[in-house]
């Protein structure tokens, strides 16, 4: 019996390469496709990993290909926007939200932390420094036995990225794979995991659109880990039910009135 | 020299005590009435508690009484809200994450679970069991050295509460202070840290409006503890700036030209 | 191709089954066997799950069962004792340890929170409330999603077991799996995850010698699960290697003589 | 009225400083020596910071510097030590671990990763990669709000220090405060937090005795705020008592002779 597979959609603003040469250059389909069909070519070690069922969304198709009935049918969403953040309707990141609190994974790439989805996740600004230098980033990996590290070495180096520096404004990660080295001397926690209700969320920093990085071996193996261990375990719809006791209550015998109140006091301060 | 005392908000929808006879017996001047006065007459015995200059605002004030001005100059706010989440607006709730984001203290208060603020600040749902029973809740203190513990025992009780039942569905907290026994069969979460941005949150779960729980001495020492505790470290605006290299970076000889690129092959799926 | 089993040994001091009849007429070949055969008879739904190769240990026998050998090529270990903790060999615990931190995975059982080897892994006494009363347990499923908890539903019940109570004292879990609810009044975090190296722990609470415990359903697939979970991801021997640099280091004009060096002042304090 | 001092010892081997001409002339009186004198030199900006009543043991002395009437009279001990580590007796050892879990405070430095104290309360390895080539570390603030991190900047440096890189075999801290870039190409938690029964645990890794670290004002500032930090906030003495049921327990009608026992099916495996 074949395992039904994990159902994957890779959404992007796709706008960067459209409108520079240098960009379309790097991915002439778009950040998407090569994302994509970096997934379908990648096997991962990790155990019980199921084979993929991949597709891609951008922000231009209707309800940026983001329906409800189609998320609803997805396992697990990886997400890199940039410039366009704010075009992304409020209804549709009400929607992500709710799918990954459901149980659905969610990957956010690189310059996706200053997304509406991962904002909302997050609670905070998940602010950063940043500089373009096609600087070179070395990640190592903190965590060896972490499933997303699975089958990568103690670290692996991109010869040119976008630098993110620390203070990386997020709550404390639950989990944290890699931690990045920069040339020019900061340092970045580059991999992390969070779980939001009964979903699993993967923060992966490279990944700027002008570097060739989704193209990178080690990269690919990354989201592909990423993606087996955001799947799915549970699919539950939130309630938040009134239930009778369990045990048998004693009987009662309040009387409110008795209650001593402290009188006013005038102005507290 | 007398220390700066730490500025205060007690705030509340105040809907119920206006509503129910039965509630405004218990807090004739409103919930945030009671939790001040409280305050004022409790003095926390953790290290360098600070004294506090306390004051209440409400729902139905200009700006609920959380003008930008007023927030800029609070240190430590806390929650009681109901019936009425809904009637807050968007863009107090706005402010207030910005204000904790940047440092100010939050204390959410019971059925504050489902507040935009709290949930805009988890990022989950926030949902719950609940059962309006009268029933007794014995709340254990699960890690002693804690400051908002400090000169509570191994366990005190509230003969008549709300139950509010596990699953909650909130990020695992940074720190677990209480865990509470419902006489009706449920535990649950009672005292939970979170630390986001610069500030941090607590969430204290006894509080139901048909008791007089505020009244409690333990309760008002939770409450004191968690002022102080949950006080403003740093006070810092958010930014996300470019920063130059502090290191000299190697000349580069990147040709993207020459990467080689994935064709397109159709339909991914 | 069949994958490779999960190679698990279940390990019990295996004393009170011998020397009490009314353990022994619950557990007439050891609580291992009965653990051992639950494992073999159960079904976990964990994604990935491996079939099960189990063996069996007790500290009567040579280096308890646990050698250097045998360990090495086991995957899991559970670990039940209570009243022999001090009987087990110092060697044999700090060669468990060593293994934990090299990826094998360790389920601890109940009484085994005194074991000499779960509280070397955590640093702490482990210590704890209890009673023996054969009141009611019931377990709430905190993380719904986690693996430990598959197939379960919201809370499961024991209708006799001894009691454990907070304040445990334990470094507070990576993942809280299980919260307790006590018919006598107190609460407990049941099952509790820690990495320690490369390994996983678990900390299963309930399985007091005088109950079937190990004979109930939930808590058999509670184990079953708690076995795929905590299986090695890596397998790696520590070490503590000097490296040569990954980048060219600048010169150096170091001249420590140069340091001012603060004069002594005669007594400290 | 003059609050009560904090009762510091730092602790150091006192060896290097001996037999080594280049580490007597940085630290001509012992590292300890030095690190005692920042901290009486170093106001902490931490809130309720209190005034230091500061002494020093090395391992020459007896028992180490550390019996147990003075450390019962402790509320911080730092720890410096390298190439002694065997040295120090497992009796003291023992005996520090206590009075960490009864609530003192623990500031672990450098090379005292390694350190029996260390590896105890955490329960892993604590290796690392390392390097002594006089490269220069910059130390990141993470937790810009952490009360170690108080009145730093966003990052400060030392020219020349050993190198100690990523994977560090700890338990994931509870805080991670710092984190450190090295010219050479490596990363570091620098900076890491965990709570030890009732006691605080910091970890900070410049130090190595080849340099004049712990003459720098960034690093005084760190010891003198950690000190702070890891003061014990309450002192208790562990136990684990029997307690009698705080509700009424249901008459049982247990009949353990009933359970259904699963037969003996020969070998397990």
């Amino acid at each position: 019996m074949t395992p039904s597979p994990l159902k994957v959609i890779v959404w992007n603003e796709f706008q960067h390469e459209r409108e520079n040469d240098a960009v379309r250059g790097i991915y002439p389909q778009g950040i998407h496709t090569t994302i994509a069909l970096g997934l379908a070519d990648t096997l991962s070690p990790v155990r019980g990993a199921l084979p993929l069922q991949i597709g891609t969304a951008t922000l231009g198709e209707a309800e940026h290909g983001l329906s409800e009935a189609r998320l609803a049918d997805t396992d697990v969403l990886l997400w890199w926007g940039h410039k366009a953040h704010a075009e992304v309707s409020d209804a549709v990141v009400e929607r992500v939200q709710r799918r990954v609190l459901e149980g659905m994974g969610l990957v956010v790439l690189h310059s996706g932390h200053f997304s509406k989805i991962f904002r909302r996740l997050m609670g905070t600004n998940c602010s950063l420094k940043w500089r373009e230098a096609d600087e070179k980033e070395r990640l190592w990996v903190v965590e060896p036995s972490h499933p997303i590290a699975a089958g990568l070495g103690e670290y692996f180096e991109l010869p040119n990225e976008e630098m993110y520096g620390e203070r990386f404004d997020i709550p404390a990660p639950d989990e944290l794979v890699f931690m990045s080295w920069f040339e020019g001397g900061e340092v970045f926690r580059s991999g992390c995991c969070w779980q939001r209700g009964h979903g699993r969320v993967f923060y992966f920093r490279p990944g700027h659109e002008a570097y060739p990085t989704y193209h990178d071996a080690n990269v690919q193996k990354v989201l592909a880990n990423a993606v087996q261990w955001a799947a799915p375990r549970v699919q539950k719809v939130d309630d938040c039910p009134m239930r009778p006791p369990l045990e048998k209550l004693s009987p009662k015998a309040v009387n409110f009135g008795k209650v001593g109140i402290v009188q006013s006091q005038g102005d507290l301060q």
